[in-house]
């Protein structure tokens, strides 16, 4: 069995090198002068289809034997990855169905079509998209591509923090601490296999929604616990796995540290990346520049590093936020 | 007289290393794979003050005698130039006093306002924004900064040009075509001198709105044309400027050609940015863009770079391009 590591990572970056974008390292004035210290963004919503999630989906598919690609692949996901699947099925010649929750962001699901992807829809309440996605893989033979709990995936999100460290050392600055929203957890995961590899006294920390803080619950209990399900989901979709992953977790036991933020709070941050770094970040792209906004993380004298980590939103919510129509939920 | 040349450009370049932001050129694979071709974009939208303008005001402000400093500066501007104006003579401890159209999108009078620069408002339709800059800068002993007519503005906007041929070199690419928005003329000419001297087999092309097509009319007939006053003005605020500058019209005189687009079409373009690059770009600053998307101007089995040159778009405007609610005035 392959185990996710720094060894990975680099094998990921070469593999990936031909598909994905080399995402830049954003730093912008009027931010650090805000907050008093450097920021650099990772700007992922300028990867293919719109967010990390293709590193790790193009560093599985694209390892595919002949075999496995005439029978195609299947994912489940809150939208992102289910984009990033279909665009590297489309790319290494392979087809995908994707299991979708009925209440994706529409932009998501016409993503998914867009790159001749199949949906399959779901209630995100009543069923279970592990269970949809296993019998689907099991029925057709597909290979099963999940959005953490895989090796290959952690790996390929992994290049992100690679590269991060890359660019920030050909400016000749070190990264303090780093920022990166915390769902199941691979990508977080990654990052974290390549500071401890490169960069070993920068701190991670993960950025979760105060609605849906299960890894900050459960590293604090250290077990992974499943959070109840909640009446008002958050305006992260991107962020709404229910507990940290089984191959993830273990490894983000070794966080700096966890940080929640609101939807009024991750609002802001969208508008001000709209209205002051002209970037398209959706919600769950947003929680650690909100993090640090909020004066939740500090920023002061110190260089931060954090991920946009997408910029897939529908229009309406995205024009509610920026003309300051927006009421949060909760 | 100082003459605007490649050579200031290069020393423009190194006058504002430590202020401006090294914009990303940026590569979609998805806008690739539409044209045929090969885009490179230029983002100036994370440029200082969400403009290109940035660069020339600061070339031309950080050059100040103590003496001038002292007196502070006046411009004039439909709110690119204005920002950047304010922002440079706030970094080196100067005042601003910008003139400024009373019909300027929001976010560029508060944009000023921010940078601590002083708004004086003028009618676009009955008063002369040139005058009334004259006479404050008279009557105060200000510096006046002009908005294209300087030679250290023009060589300032010039380093765009100059970093995406040192970007596009640095990943092998020579660059066949360089599309750029056109309106007084300042960036197309400095980017024309950098050509010129680093890759004069390149094609530049002007892009103009269709409602202000003074460049286009201006070189047809050999000579500065100004444009008629226009009843429904465009949405690119940027590029309404009615007619060619003194200085930078002898040097656009070499360009390649000049397209026109209309306001649904950079709507379209607007809307693409925000869909598809995640990226957040005023109607003035997508012109280049929409000339590629539409096709008039060729990109199949080419290299085109385009200058993204600013973001800075009221929220209601951007909400009504992105939800498809915006319709043209003509």
């Amino acid at each position: 069995m392959h185990t996710a590591s720094f060894d990975g990572v680099l094998d990921a970056a070469r593999q990936i090198a031909p598909a994905a974008v080399r995402t830049p390292l954003l730093e912008h004035p009027a931010l650090n002068e805000r907050l008093g210290g450097r920021v650099l963004m990772k700007a992922e919503t300028v990867q293919v289809a719109g967010a990390f999630k293709f590193r790790g989906a193009y560093n599985r598919i694209s390892r595919l034997t002949e075999d496995e690609k005439a029978r195609g692949v299947v994912a489940y996901s809150s939208g992102n990855h289910a984009q990033a699947v279909a665009a590297a099925a489309r790319m290494v010649g392979t087809s995908a169905v994707i299991v979708m929750p009925a209440d994706s962001p529409r932009v998501k699901v016409e993503g998914v079509l867009a790159f001749g992807g199949e949906v399959r829809s779901y209630d995100r309440y009543t069923e279970s998209r592990e269970a949809i996605g296993e019998e689907i893989a099991s029925t057709r033979g597909s290979v099963l591509v999940r959005p953490f709990d895989d090796p290959f995936v952690i790996e390929g999100q992994g290049t992100t923090g690679l590269e991060i460290v890359e660019d920030a050392r050909a400016r000749k600055v070190e990264i303090d601490q780093l920022l990166c929203g915390a769902s199941g957890g691979g990508l977080i995961a990654g990052i974290n296999l390549s500071m401890a590899a490169l960069s070993p006294d920068t701190r991670v920390i993960g950025v979760e929604p105060a609605a849906y803080n299960d890894t900050l619950l459960s590293l604090q209990a250290g077990e992974r616990l499943t959070h109840a399900p909640v009446a008002h989901p958050t305006i992260c979709d991107a962020l709404m796995t229910d507990r940290p992953g089984e191959l993830t977790f273990p490894i983000n036991q070794r966080l700096s540290g966890v940080e929640t933020v609101t939807d009024a709070e991750v609002a802001e941050a969208v508008r001000y990346a709209y209205r002051t770094l002209k970037l398209v970040v959706e919600p769950g792209g947003a929680v650690s520049l909100a993090a640090l906004l909020t004066g939740k993380v500090e920023a002061r004298d110190r260089t931060s590093a954090i991920v946009l980590s997408g910029g897939n939103v529908d229009a309406a919510l995205f024009s509610a936020i920026i003309e300051d129509r927006f009421i949060p939920a909760t």
